[in-house]
């Protein structure tokens, strides 16, 4: 099985820690294959970003979808999902959707902790719109920049480190997703420190991925996301 | 005062239809500047074109950001909306939005009637995002590709009046929101064949955004729709 | 065209002031008429002042009802409106609803602040009803008597200052819906103060309802806002 | 104990067949002090006829409150219940929020069958506000004006039949809220023909309101129904 | 009448004091018959507690099943409430629903004050069930095991005296709503100290049972609740 | 890795078909431990039937707890979840909230097809307490009871095709979810004759287990689902 990971800002080093973390939990008989979008922006901080990383993103996609069985597009803010389960057949997965999912499986009340600011409407609007957010307490922005993951490492997680303590002591956080495929590989360590899941979306979607292959699921092509150019001209 | 009535496709025959609609009910002292993305798809009948349509929309918003007071996106999926909100100062207006907040004025419960059957699932997301849910009883497809309300206007509002009728009769609606900018030209003529509200979202959007003008009031440009660049560096 | 701008309580200076507020925003073509209702109580600070007030409100609407071709009702509790929209043809605009549309195309979360504390659950229901709560952070009160607003200003605004300050900082409101319609005149120092955008409902409401008629939409008589004496007789 | 039952419209055999119902269910303590307000309406069909009835609904309330222990107000739009709530000490029971809740605790799913179309919306609205509209699977119309239930019975109780028919089959209804007070003598017997039960909200409310005292309980003074007058001047 | 309250712990200190205070309102001709689940853990403080009561709790009111008219469970999870809805033909009525009724009656914001942190999400959960969420400002834990109210009780009240505080003064909490069983003797005092509605649900539940007897209301055996073994076989 | 499938009912051919089903999906490396809950009624239909499997469900998966690293609790009324997530360590895993959340991300909008009508209530609370309801267009019965999925397999499916199509033509489904474990073996078939994903819980479910364990992810024991007996004691 090959499961396309688009990393859909033009951070080639994002793309590669987002591809380890991926082959690290994948099954034997899987096969990651990680793409940049290299026309989009180097980090995607704001709808703005989103708009024009759209475009590639789709491209990207078009030209692995004869070669791959599904699709995880790793950014956060769950930038052209619907737009791609129109275009593909194979399961499109969300690490937004996916990781709050599995939150939900595993705590009764969890928080999201993210990069910007801005960020915050981003991922509130998505949860609303997937029925998440009535288990979800709190998105809380760790105010980095997301290129801060990749070159002040250190100094970000500390301010992460911070915001899971406020959403665990003051909301009452029992989970925590961590809100930006960059922070993949910090999952890990958070989850050993602080003693409760820290669940990166990342490996969570390839997961999700990987098992709808499996299972033999698909995208449905009846209705929303039925194949392109089949409206119905009138008489 | 200069408003931006954008048309986020690349029909200049809708573009100008929708801007006859709008200089119909402008004030005398406001300027009708209308735009088309010429980089867009020929129509916006799914997520896919919209992704198309957005780095051209922006663009397109920038060129004019200058010169204008406000902006106004006439389709009625309301695409990229958020995104301006960060990229200008002016308001921001979206049609759907826009309508269907007139509809909750207007009525007690209202339905829509837009064109493509993908439509419906952008429409009902939209209106959960916006609160506008709790008083819309439908989305209905009256199963017409957008490009036929300017090559094949006569079958097409006739299926426009059937779905009314459906609205009126199974759901109960008591006020229509006509659901794409190409039928802005069909509002009053309904109105007065149904003899409840017919609302075409481009004529709200345009007092809408001429009111907002007037009031001296802009998008707020703390939090979510800051300007742009302005996340904290990490220490 | 003729607005009437009524004033729910019997404080004709608040009908002063809301009236030059209104003027402010007008349209050159578009007439302000305002009325007080004069047999309802000075201010309008509970359910029971509500009740007290109505059927004076209704007598005032309908004494208009033949000249005027819209309505703003200038209590941001929203009083009487469902029952004006039965009684007459032209528009029904309410200003906290008005009001609240409009932070909602301004800004991704807002707050409104209010006078007294019992006004709360009342814009509270109203939010709900509309939908407009989802955008909603909180709704404040300034601890103040409506009528202090006209005989004790200076304290009384910077009450509103300190709730306004609290909405930004506690809640992260982007805008703020000034919650009453004595503080028409405070909107715009307020925003420049905060630099936010700070609505009153009454200028909203007022260009709303202009627009409304200018588009030639009136009040759905289809249903729940039917004329009166229309129900059928059993066979 | 002393119960008032006040019928807020101006039809005195409403009033006298409500008292009945009331007294065939209170406990043997329990006195029924039944009260029209003469200055009303005939009947309450609409928000303007429950507008006209509200100031005499307080008066008539408020000339009993020395001597009774709460309150029952006997119109199913549950009109003046918050201003009631207000103004006096003692329980105030709403007839429809009071048998909704007995439904929710009698069944999974109810519908509600009321008199005129345009209070489908009032009863709607009012279920939403106190969260019972998430078990209640429909409001019916049953088509009759209010006082159709009084001068001609016999038909109005078959539209009635009609409607509880349709809500069992088509909705899937497992109890029937009565939407009237009007209807309290249907109750019984409409429980017999279809074995399902079926609620009146006037006795089911008068014996909330006999609970409440038996248990000493009273409307909270601390807050939304703090008693009047108590806002706090500026400084 | 003879209702059934039961007890689905095994403590029988605990079903005394519930029947004393069951007795304490209870009409003249009402006979309160206690139960305790002798094969129950001796307090439900977790789900597996629940769990492992549930049988013997629906035996328990079997063996009565036949010489009762109604059945209230004294346990503020409201445990088994739906299975017996389908075992019996009385009512069947649950303490936090009653209970949360009388405080949206009687408040426009209430808070339930509990035992054990681990409940806070079963009653979370309920409410959001029952629609009563809505005016449901906080579940608060005042960390006591169950049993400290039969073995502790000052030390207890004490804790349960400093979350009534916190729900006022920083959630805005006009009513309290007890949230275990155990704490239905102190809710009289507390009403008194606080001088808001402190609500126990075994009173409230006891007499919402009484009242439904009294008008002839029993279960809805239509759909969720019919009798078991009546499914169709297939053809 | 080892995943204990526990079907809560008694019936032990049920428990084969679930175990050949997951057995069909599971990775080469892990082991389906398939146990039936002998103590349990043969088969759930219905809230008391669940209430008799609680404890031995329970007891059956505390007796494979030390070497097990997952659970799926294979019966789409999802008993008992919640109590498991407090007893054992690893992720425990149910059927109904793992299809629906797959169906969310292959569909737009879905609808689910049960057993017995009596189902209906049970799924449609379960999936509003996960916030999956959002995407669920009704939740079907196909009027067979569970044991005609072993007897009378034909007929059985029969129906369930007939709800799949209404569920389709009438609601609108883009995917359906098979409402009972003992759909397992038909989800293929009916996928392929549909043309839409038709999912099944029990593989899916067993998936998300397995990628769960691989992820390194387990059950929160911070808050909700803490080991037992950890509630503070009173000073």
């Amino acid at each position: 099985m090959r499961i396309l990971l688009v990393n859909p800002n033009s951070t080639a080093s994002m793309t590669a820690k987002i591809a380890d973390a991926a082959r690290a939990v994948a099954a034997p008989g899987t096969e990651i294959v990680a793409a940049t979008v290299t026309t989009a922006p180097a980090s995607i901080e704001s709808r703005s970003d989103e708009s024009r990383a759209l475009s590639g993103l789709l491209d990207t996609v078009l030209s692995h979808a004869d070669t791959i069985d599904a699709t995880v597009v790793a950014c956060f803010d769950d930038p052209g999902i619907s737009a791609l389960r129109e275009l593909t057949y194979g399961p499109v997965v969300a690490i937004c959707e996916a990781a709050c999912q599995v939150a939900s499986v595993l705590s009764a009340r969890y928080s999201v902790v993210t990069t910007v600011p801005r960020a915050v409407n981003v991922i509130s609007e998505n949860l609303l719109q997937y029925g998440l957010d009535r288990k979800c307490l709190s998105v809380r922005s760790a105010q980095i920049p997301v290129l801060a993951l990749e070159t002040a490492e250190a100094s970000a997680a500390e301010r992460i480190r911070a915001e899971i303590r406020c959403a665990m002591e003051e909301d009452g956080a029992e989970a925590i997703v961590l809100g930006c495929a960059g922070m993949a590989n910090l999952a890990i360590d958070l989850s050993h420190e602080f003693q409760i899941p820290v669940i990166d979306g990342v490996v969570v979607a390839v997961k999700q991925a990987e098992s709808l292959v499996t299972c033999g699921l698909t995208t449905s092509k009846s209705g929303t996301f039925a194949p392109l150019q089949n409206a119905p001209l009138p008489a």
